[in-house]
């Protein structure tokens, strides 16, 4: 079920395409995503500012205009069901990128079992000839900057990620994440190969410091930024060498806003997300702070520039954040500074950790508290029951003398924050659903969504498949006929399957195995699982007469 | 400190009495808030509606228009520290009724040892010759109206409130709480008398039942509804006999409409809160819905109207509630209304349960659980540790298997939603502090909110005081002379403090207690609490020649 219009101001799919006789109002877009924001991550950041530094605003909080709805497509990802009401990154970010629900762990794909790609507002504004940008503090290969420039089946094929970006157009890729561009050879994640060189004979300029960063001239239009071989550090633990998001932000604006064409960058402050997930309060904060000077830097360039866009969101709430807790009305907010690096940075001291004492030294050197229980250092001790162990329990102890709670690890459904700048405000004012994020966004600046998902799908299918023992790709024969345009007809008596696609005939024994191409017996492998039938890519291209080929890295037929 | 201008379209506060030359941009004004109802609460509702009843949103959705910060001033009630960072119902009723921030507790009047009133829009509005009401689900003393029309140290004076209500002019009163307008006698909670024929005195038809909501006419110009002992039943309770808040709004807003005036309505759902305290989240979300129709009955009539501004906030988030917790992605959205009556309605099966097997047949007759576990029915059984006891650990086993989370029972700082129709909706749009509702409500509709507090203060003084084992009530000499406008000395080798208000003196040594008025020894008492001298009324009345007394039931000096 989706939400219809629910602003007044709402643009429909439709009206999403600009009539041809309608000046886009922008030429540049820039979309801010503080990933696992939700509402309370906002105001936590501003009551630090207000009670810690004296500063009663966030950035953000001159140009709040609205909400959005963040629910996920129910559905599932290879078998398991992972995608419920409560969205994940990929997921909403799908939404608010191309204008489409679908399940979680999907990059920009459908939620089917035979996906077709949809197109993001950084694709349509290529075609579009604008230059494009996608800036994050997450792996660049993660799901937020992801679902902007590739398509994947599961989000966790960051390798895949990586290649397509190689193909995007993309001009500026500024974030975390090296590793999934370098072979393991040389201690990266890839079984291909390095493909950072790819990038450079492409043009791009490689960079992986801040000095390198602020090295980069007018002639840089292209550069692969890669601060980190994952994530970029937390700013509680980052070094001279690392640079900020307002750092990045404002280099990819001064690259990206040579292009007379205009411009389309997306800027994510991704590890938000990363401490709320870790219920590590104090480096979240640091988080949102860090993501807030990025959006001033953004704002700086749009008052200035006069000829641009700005919309932000957030994906999700992460953690169920809750600012009190234990029935007590009041927030320890002066000492939500007194952390000194992030709970992550803590996890190997805290593994070695043997004794109660142990711990008090490791929380004493951390924070300011000198006062360790026993009772708390052995709830640090013992973990906190999750995948985080010794660091939920340090984070557990920390969030319970901050007066603020946390319900999970997870994300939550809450509705986030809308806030935006220029002619795009009135288009996403006021409640909406996080779709009408890329509808306006593709309508300010005048790109074409429909037309760049049509020259998509064209090329592209993500079905689901299955790896035989044999290490033959197999697909579900009903499901891929069908999105080929074929039928398929059961016959009980025979145990066979009749596919049909114009003259083209395709049949399979059930029992037998035996494949059979418009009445000649073939060699192709057959598979039947759970009662569905699987066949070979090859049976698809004898039905069509297509001669697809299977792209082993990305996981999509390529028609 | 103060949030300043957060909004681009924010008034401040000098701009709240509108220039002579300018008409109100609204005749009519309507204030819905939803006590408690936070993020989280505004997305569940709207999640029931999507899933369960295929409803794509709240009436609430369509006018979205900002978000609220809502912190409180830091301070002291009794002695005792009341209010940090996270506001109670009376500080931000005091915000966003009269645009002053103040402690947890106080009705409408400042945060000090002797606290000055502050009006409020209802109050000004009556000045100005309009109709006025107040509509809750709460007792209609609780603190969210009673902002609006009184004036007292503590929310628990409800009392006072009723009495205060007597006086404020108000033309529509409905809402619970008859037990604090009958003697206790008539089994009531008031030590003085019943005052509902003072109501009926001075004009006001008494009604205590749907059929008298309906019943009401043209003539009942003034009403006083109170249906139940203390607050309106949650709806899930409710009999045929208890009008919904729709329907008290209905007929509230024919009454107010006839006065040619205009009117000022304030019409809370007032319970959202109370089962979003006892962690009843099925009971919440029918609140939640409850107000909902609220607001499209305030809605319709404004539409219609044309003459007509809504503003409708929270005071504040209550719960901690996340929609998700466990790390699971997933909301059990289909068993959102599998829950017959409140958790309330369960506290005497609750507490009268010896076994297990009790338990569980309480469970199963109240909800869809008929495979309660042994270890469910044990948390039930032993409470969740909280006042709320059995009730607590019920509502944390319905909760987990709902797959929703709170961090407590008590309210949490996250901003709260802004929605507005009509001209008030551009003075309160983007993000705000809730005291800017305050100055909107009285600048849309063109009333004075500084001459009323003006007027109030001319009369009222709210000092802090003691009782003396006397019975004779004693005030913080220091402070109240110096709200009276006079000076205190201390001379620390006579142990003497002498006050001085032009010529007169007042002397008290507080070795003695002896107190001397111009020269001339007294039999005044004097006593000394920590510290601090305290001295009786007539001390003050010499030292300023006014005939103050004191109102015993208000707690207050009346000048």
């Amino acid at each position: 079920m989706a939400l219809s219009v629910l602003s007044a101001t709402a643009v429909s799919a439709e009206d999403a395409v600009p009539a041809e006789a309608e000046a886009p109002k922008s030429k540049n877009l820039i979309v801010l995503i503080g990933d696992g924001m939700g509402p309370a991550q906002v105001t936590a950041a501003r009551n630090y500012l207000m009670y810690n530094k004296g500063i009663d605003h966030l950035t953000l909080d001159s140009i709040y205009v609205g909400q959005a709805t963040t629910y996920a497509d129910r559905g599932e990802d290879g078998g398991t069901v992972v995608s419920g009401v409560v969205t994940d990154s990929a997921s909403a970010g799908t939404a608010f990128a191309t204008g489409n629900k679908t399940y979680n762990a999907a990059i920009s794909i459908s939620n089917e079992d035979v996906s077709v790609p949809f197109a993001s507002v950084i694709e349509a504004s290529e075609l579009a000839g604008k230059a494009t940008g996608l800036v994050s503090t997450a792996r660049i290969t993660h799901a937020t900057p992801a679902v902007y420039a590739s398509h994947v089946r599961s989000r966790d094929n960051e390798n895949a990620i990586a290649s397509q970006y190689l193909d995007s157009g993309v001009d500026v890729l500024l974030g975390g994440g090296s590793a999934n561009f370098i072979s393991k050879e040389e201690n990266g994640k890839r079984s291909d190969k390095t493909i950072i060189d790819d990038f450079e004979d492409k043009g791009y300029t490689y960079i992986s410091d801040r000095a390198g960063l602020e090295g980069l001239t007018e002639e840089n239009d292209k550069v692969l930024g890669l601060f980190g071989g994952s994530h970029v550090s937390y700013v509680p633990d980052r070094s001279e060498e690392t640079p900020n998001l307002a750092e990045m932000t404002g280099k990819a604006l001064d690259i990206l806003s040579k292009d007379e064409d205009g411009f389309t960058i997306m800027i994510e402050g991704g590890r938000i997300d990363h401490a709320a997930h870790a219920n590590d309060f104090p480096s979240m904060i640091q988080e949102v702070l860090d993501f807030d000077a990025a959006v001033k830097a953004a704002l700086d360039f749009a008052k200035k520039d006069g000829n641009t866009s700005i919309v932000i969101t957030a994906d999700h709430e992460t953690g169920g954040l809750s600012l009190s807790r234990d029935n007590i009305y009041e927030l320890n907010i002066d000492l939500w500074d007194k952390q000194k690096n992030s709970s992550e940075s803590l996890v190997g001291k805290l593994k070695e950790a043997a004794t109660i004492e142990d711990v008090k030294a490791i929380v004493a050197a951390n924070t300011w508290i000198t006062d360790l229980t026993d009772e708390e250092a052995e709830l640090i001790l013992a973990g906190d029951g999750s995948s985080y162990g010794r660091e939920g329990g340090y984070n557990a102890v920390i969030s319970k003398r901050l007066l603020v709670g946390w319900s999970g690890h997870g994300h939550s459904a809450v509705d986030v924050g809308v806030w935006a700048y220029g002619p795009i405000a009135d288009m996403v004012t006021g409640q909406i659903d996080n779709t009408q994020i890329a509808l306006a966004s593709a309508e300010v600046i005048g790109v074409d969504l429909e037309a760049a998902t049509a020259k998509l799908q064209e090329k592209y299918l993500y079905p689901k498949f299955k790896v035989s023992r044999e290490g033959q790709v197999l697909f579900p024969a009903k499901a891929l006929a069908e999105a080929l345009g074929g039928k398929v007809e059961w016959n009980a008596d025979s145990r066979t399957a009749t596919i049909t696609h114009g003259d083209n005939t395709v049949e399979a024994n059930i029992e037998t195995g035996a494949v059979v191409l418009n009445g000649t017996a073939s060699e192709l492998a057959s598979d039947v699982d759970n009662g569905k039938l699987y066949l070979p890519l090859e049976a698809f291209n004898e039905l069509t007469g297509l001669s697809m080929t299977w792209d082993t890295l990305s996981e999509r037929i390529v028609k």
